[in-house]
C-alpha cells in the first residue's frame, strides 16, 4: 500500500539536508511511496513553531500518513529518537515535544497513542553523523516505517515523552485570555484563541501589543494596504494582520506575548 | 490512471499553505497522481504574473495535466471558483483571469473550452475558511478531477469567465511596439514580441525604459558581466537582461512598460 | 522499473525553469518515476558547488538513480550535453566538471564508467532554446534514459569528458593542508581533509583564514551563539562554523582557501 510521507525541517533548501533524506527515504522504502515538503523553513531551532505547523497540517492527510520532522537542537545529546501512533498518523523526529499537539489531541479524542524510543540501529543508517540525525536516523526509521516495518518492532514503547508546556486559553474578565502562539513568514499574528470560543460573544475587541482592534473582518478584500485587522484565519484562530505588511514589525511583539479577546466596549 | 497536478501560488514555502494543500489532494485523490510545484513565490496577488507563468509551463505538461492556481486577491469576496478544461489540459483557480491565455490558445487553436463554476459543496471540503479557497476548494477540486469526476460534474457550465485585457504587439514603423509581460526574480525583462515577428527583419535594436539595445546576443556566454543586452529567452520572446545583473532595476521599468523592436538604424 | 530522477540548478524556485523541466520529464517518461529536488540555490553558474553538492547526495539514492544537473554556464556554447553511468547510477548534464567527482569515486572503486555525448536530437525535444538545454536537452535525455532508453543509445562514447582540477589534500609538517570545497548557505566552511586523515592525530588545531580553533567539538550543543568551532561534519570531512553565525563572514574566506589540520600544540 502506498505510504504519504511529510517532511517539515528548519534547514532551508540551499543545502545539503533535504536532498539527502530523500536519497535515503527512496532507497529503504521504495518506490510505493509520495513525499510532501510541508516546509524547510522552520525558524532555525524553533520547536514549538515546528508543533504549531504539525497541528495545522497532519489534520488535512490520509490516514497513516508519516510525518517526519527535523527541528533539532539536542542533536547529538542525550535526547531519545522517537517515533509515534498519534490518532490515525505517525510521527518521527526528535523527543522535544514537537509533538505535543498530536498527542493531546489523540488523547483528547480517545485515540491511539504510542511512543516508541527508535533505539534500534539495524533501522538506522550504517554511519550515524553526531549532527544529521534527521538523516542516519528519522529518514531511516520514517522509511522502513513506510515500508511496512511496525511501529513497535522500532524500539521501546515509552510513557514519558517530552511535552511542551503549551499555554491554554483562559477566561478573563469581558473575554478570553491566550497568547501569540506563531509569527508567520509575513508577520501575521495567530494566537490560541480557536473562533469556537468567541462565537456568542458579540461584536469583540482584540488586544495585542497595546493596540486594540475593533471587530474582525471577514476577509482581506475588506481592508486597505496598511490597515491593521484582526480575522478568523485559516486554521480557526483568532489572528491579526497588517495588510500588506508585518504586524509583529508594527507592533513589536513576539511568539508567546499576550492576545485578548473582549467583548467590545459599547 | 495516473494525473498530473501542478501547483502554482503566491504562498511562498515558509508557512502553511503549500502543506495543506498536498494533504487534501492526497487524501481525496489517493495515490494515483504526480505533483509538481511550478512556483509558490508568484509576485503576492499578481494575477498577471500567474497568468504568464501558467502560459509558459503547461504546454510542456503531458495531455489530461491538473494545473491548479491561487493567486487570488478576491478570496472570499463575489468572485467565483471555476475549473476548466482549456485545450488537452485542465485548470482550477479563482476566476480571475489567471486562465486568459491558454484559454485564447485554446480558442486559437479550435480546441475545447469548457469553463464551470465550481459551486457544488460535495466537491469541496466540509468547512470553508473566507481566505483560503485554495485549500478548501480548489484543491480539493483539483484532487476530485484528478480521481475521475468528469469536469461537467463539478457545476454548472458558465461562458462569461473574468478575462485579462492582455496587450497584444502592434506593427509601428519600422518594427513592433509590446509591452514587458513580466519581470523576472533575476531582474530579466520579458516581452510579448514573439521571434517569428522579427526574423525577417534583419538587425534589430531593441528600445525599452529609455535605452537602445543594439542587436540580439544568442547567449550569455557572448556577454560580459554588466552588460545590458537583448536576446531571445527560452519561452521564444525578445528579453533584455543585464549579464549578472537586474535589467528591470538598471532601467527602472517594470510590468507593463513599453518595448520596442526597430530594424536597426544603418 | 520505477526510476528515481533527482534534479540540482542554480535557477531558483521563483521562475520557469524548474516546472518546465517537471513537465518535459512527465511528459516522456509517464507516471512510474519519482522526482526529488536536491537544490535548485546552486550559487549561480557554480559548478564546483554543483560537483560538491553531488558528491554529497548521491551516495544515498538508490541504485539506477537518474541525476540531472543544470549549472551551466556554457549553455549556447560547444561545450557538450552528456549523460554517463558512474558506478551504480546514472547523471546527466553539461560537460564541464560537474560529475568529476562521481567519475573519480567510481573508478576508483572499480566500477563502470561509460560516458555519451548526446549527440542524438530524437532525444531532444523538437525546438532547442540556445540558453535553455535544462529543459530542451537534459530534462528530455533523462527522462528517455528513465523510460528505458540504454545509456549507448543517447549518443557517440567519449572518453574525454571535462574534468575539474579537484584540489586533494596533501600531507604537511603535523597535519594536512586541504582548501574550502565549499562555503554553505549559512555560511559555514566544509574542507576536503576527511576525518579518516586525522582519525590518530590526537588533539588538532584547525588553521583557517587566519584563525586557530582549538580541538573538534561533537556536536552544537557543546557550544554557544558566536562561538567559532570546528566539528566532523554529516559527509564525515572537518568543517568551520559559527554557532548561529557565518564562519566566512566572520574569517572573510571563501572556496578554494586553505583549510589545515595539524596536531596540537601543547
Amino acid at each position: 500500500m502506498t505510504a504519504f510521507i511529510s517532511l517539515t525541517t528548519d534547514f532551508g533548501t540551499s543545502d545539503f539536508g533535504v536532498g539527502e533524506m530523500l536519497g535515503v527515504i527512496y532507497a529503504i522504502a521504495g518506490d510505493d511511496i509520495r513525499v510532501a515538503d510541508l516546509t524547510h523553513d522552520v525558524p532555525p531551532q524553533n520547536v514549538l513553531d515546528a508543533a504549531v505547523i504539525l497541528g495545522r497540517h497532519t489534520p488535512y492527510f490520509p490516514e497513516g500518513s508519516i510525518h517526519i520532522v527535523v527541528v533539532d537542537p539536542g542533536v547529538g545529546t542525550h535526547r531519545r529518537p522517537i517515533a509515534a501512533r498519534l490518532g490515525k498518523q505517525f510521527f518521527v523526529g526528535p523527543d522535544n515535544g514537537v509533538f505535543t499537539l498530536m498527542l493531546r489531541n489523540a488523547q483528547r479524542d480517545g485515540e491511539p497513542v504510542q511512543v516508541v524510543h527508535t533505539n534500534r540501529p539495524r533501522y538506522w543508517l550504517e554511519n550515524i553523523s553526531a549532527i544529521f540525525h534527521g538523516r542516519d536516523i528519522f529518514a531511516a526509521v520514517g522509511a522502513h516505517l513506510a515500508a511496512g516495518v511496525p511501529l513497535e518492532e522500532l524500539g521501546e514503547i515509552i510513557n514519558d515523552p517530552v511535552l511542551l508546556d503549551l499555554a491554554e486559553p483562559r477566561p478573563i474578565e469581558g473575554g478570553w485570555e491566550g497568547v501569540i502562539t506563531r509569527v508567520d513568514h509575513f508577520g501575521n499574528l495567530e494566537s490560541n484563541i480557536d473562533a469556537s470560543l468567541i462565537k456568542d460573544m458579540g461584536p469583540v475587541d482584540v488586544i495585542v501589543g497595546g493596540a486594540a482592534i475593533h471587530g474582525l473582518v471577514d476577509t482581506f478584500g475588506a481592508a486597505r494596504a496598511g490597515d491593521l485587522v484582526a480575522m478568523i484565519d485559516s486554521s480557526g484562530v483568532i489572528a491579526v494582520s497588517v495588510v500588506n505588511g508585518s504586524a509583529a514589525g508594527f507592533l513589536h511583539v513576539a511568539q508567546g506575548d499576550p492576545f485578548r479577546v473582549l467583548k467590545a466596549q459599547p
